[in-house]
């Protein structure tokens, strides 16, 4: 980090004498490359998420990463303005996508697809400030599952909150919560407390600042900023302090006030039938129905969710930023890991006929768990492979580079992981230092005398155990020593 | 393909009657989405070529899409009018990336490495007039392949060229040729030919086009339009129409003319060289020097390759083309697949110093081969699995939802790929139809004497035998089941 900053103040001064290169060398801003070390880790992740996609029957689709600027627009509300457009150069007028739900709704849309369970797996672009160090960047990946189709209520919604405690759970990023709620208690609840119907969304927006602020500060912006009297707050704030399961969600169809709304009840009986769905697949233990949930996005019509990482120990990053300033005594959070929730209009928009089809989904934030897993391989001093080598084809002695060539040749031909130096005559100690570097497990030495007799010496690096292996029975040798690795 | 055609013109003429919805659905031109079954084939073959590149010890690395616009100017000569450019929206000029070695170049530039092997497979994005019946797209993928650093001659070159053979071997497109000449032969080839140095640039762009134009017509623009004598075009015609092995450069090394060049005898010492490794390495059945391979990007500095498909039959999609009606009577190409070269200078252009990083890559351009394999799959009917799924939880009998999903968690826990489909009670027609569609290959059907029974009625869906298998045996009974599919 310090070092890129570093490089680029000095390319940024100017570094060349010639005049000609005096460019600034560097990524754009809230950008990164991804380093060997850092794309192990992350192949790392992506196959545990991948894995869980598929393990639940998930197809995958991909879908361009511009989109017509048309199709974005009134997706987002507000964020709009961190849309990046692409410049008018002639044709059509095009914006980088800034998530994966609204190309998945055109999707549907344009293909007349009514039901689809489907992952996708890619970069998305948000014109904000970055905060890099807390794992923000402008181009992001998101690792979005969705079940498209009319089903019986809350079978998949269940299914998705399964998927994101099988995720987190599997990447061992510590302890989690996944808060729950759903825009019709949102709703109902701004009914019965007295909002103005006008003011729902500016106070759902208000709402959302509860994971960040407390509730006096909340209450304050309710009141002085957004015109709301002070009894309907503080009638608001009572519900908001409250969280549970699926007691809670009964507790409140019997609250004379809340009652009152269709719309609640609505809410709070498929908040009931979706806790007894997570008893069967159990995950109840990290699931909590916390009405102080409110999700920003405009296209949310039901239940929605919000993974949180709750283990400050496992994100040194988070604690060491402003952030960790406002933290209670208790758990540190890190920060939402993973969101989403039911969008049944949005397909509809994109239809002529405006035909709906009900959509629920789950949005994997990867690259603060990125952040969180290359700051532990770090802190653990782990050595991290970068490649998958098995054998090194080496040679003490000189002018056996042919030998050498077709040594590798025959393995890679057998589907073996190897190489070999780009030295005519490189020097056994580089030979076995590159070995050391790389953690490559074997080397396969070869010399005069083993040519003679027909054999490769193959050498365990860890041990330095060395032996003699006839060159036919090589490959079995080395498949079977590197299997079991 | 017709389907989107008039889905598009449907959306053009605004199918609603609201006025609300008159945007066209569709993606940008040149761009397409990828559904499950073409992500299914996308799949096989990244997997067929990511096994390549990390057999042959590669780590990968990623990188932003988009770059200063600085850091792709003055990289790719005429055609940096293909660049898209994003919108000037404050901050920082920005483009998408038109190929994946620029940006690699100025990472080994930014990090101060010298040497890597590196593979990157990722879009890439040109405003180029799409020819998409033929795999011609604005944002296609590139896998990329390249090796940098100070390496003793033609050694890393050769394991370029093995790799595009393992990879297009493995992939069975058909029969190919890898054409392989070295920008120093060209350009001494032109000087002892008589062209002026000035010169050199468009008459090797001239040369480029013998792939798609006869020599008489080549030989005329470079006559007629581009100024050159008679008698040095028809020396030139001479030299181009060679192609051969390691003997033609031993007799071109002897030629009276070509040899006065010391350029061209340096390539071709190299040419011989990168033979007599290919000949260790078992792909020179594939292997043509061709002096009439010239290609365009400015920035090689030695070797030159690309690969092209000569099997007419495997590649329908050319022969529907206009294209075809220009082919001789021999073999058609289908066009290049892979191309890349030496490009000793590219790295040193970031540096502020100027320091020299040789590299040599090759880029797989993998549409067209999609296409053919899409194309492929379509002619033979094969039915292309979307998903994974291994079991589908089902039930004859109505109410057993929570049993179904108590087994499926079950399942899902001992990481067995399981669906169940999200209705109340499904009937079993459509559970089995759904396993018929989906590839599905076993169905875990409970009822309520299976329960009493603590059994599971396992059912094979091709054979339609059904067997009861205990529940405490039912996972290890699915294992082995599907571990031979």
């Amino acid at each position: 980090e310090e070092v890129a900053k570093l490089l680029e103040l000095k390319a940024r001064l100017g570094g060349g004498d010639d005049g000609k290169h005096q460019f600034v060398l560097k990524t754009p801003k809230g950008t990164r490359d991804y380093n060997p070390k850092q794309m192990a880790i992350r192949e790392r992740v992506f196959n545990t998420i991948t894995r869980c996609f598929k393990r639940h029957g998930a197809e995958t689709i991909d879908t361009p990463v511009f989109e017509l600027k048309e199709t974005l627009t009134g997706k987002y509300g507000e964020d709009s303005k961190l849309i990046y457009d692409l410049k008018d150069q002639g044709g059509e007028l095009l914006s980088l996508r800034y998530d994966l739900t609204v190309p998945f709704a055109r999707y549907l849309a344009m293909n007349k697809i009514t039901n689809i369970k489907r992952y996708h797996i890619a970069k998305v672009y948000r014109r904000d400030n970055p905060a890099m160090t807390r794992g923000r960047y402008r181009e992001f990946y998101q690792c979005d599952f969705d079940i498209a189709g009319q089903y019986d209520a809350m079978i998949p919604d269940a299914e998705c909150l399964k998927i994101v405690h099988e995720i987190l759970s599997e990447l061992e990023l510590g302890d989690f919560r996944i808060k729950v709620n759903d825009r019709r208690i949102l709703d109902g609840m701004f009914a019965v407390c007295g909002v103005p119907d006008d003011k729902f969304r500016t106070i759902c927006s208000t709402v959302d600042k509860l994971d960040k602020l407390p509730w006096q500060e909340v209450r304050k912006e309710m009141v002085d900023e957004k015109g709301l009297s002070e009894e309907a707050a503080d009638q608001i704030g009572e519900y908001v302090s409250l969280h549970g399961g699926m007691d809670l969600a009964e507790r409140l169809l019997q609250d004379p006030r809340m009652s009152q709304s269709k719309q609640a009840c609505a809410g709070l009986s498929d908040i009931k039938l979706l806790f007894s769905y997570l008893q069967l697949f159990q995950v109840t233990d990290k699931v909590v129905f916390d009405l102080s949930l409110a999700r920003g996005l405009d296209y949310y019509t039901g239940v929605i969710y919000e993974a949180v990482l709750t283990q400050a120990g496992v994100a040194p990053v988070a604690l060491a930023s402003n952030d960790a300033q406002n933290g209670s005594e208790e758990s540190v959070s890190v920060g939402s890991v993973a969101g989403g929730g039911r969008y049944d209009g949005l397909v509809g928009m994109f239809d002529p006929k405006n035909r709906k089809v009900p959509c629920v989904g789950v949005s994997i934030g990867i690259e603060r768990i990125f952040s969180i897993m290359e700051q532990r391989a770090e802190a653990a001093a782990e050595k991290v492979r970068t490649t998958e080598v098995q054998v090194l084809v080496a040679s003490a002695q000189k002018n056996l580079l042919e030998e050498r060539l077709r040594l590798v040749t025959e393995l890679w031909n057998a589907g073996i992981k190897a190489e070999v130096m780009y030295k005519k005559n490189p020097k056994l100690l580089s030979q076995l230092q590159l070995c050391e570097e790389m953690g490559i497990p074997l080397v396969a030495i070869l010399g005069e005398q083993e040519l003679k007799d027909g054999v490769v010496k193959l050498r365990v690096v860890v041990s330095r155990e060395e032996v003699d292996v006839p060159r036919s029975d090589l490959i079995t040798e080395i498949k079977r020593r590197t299997s079991d690795v």
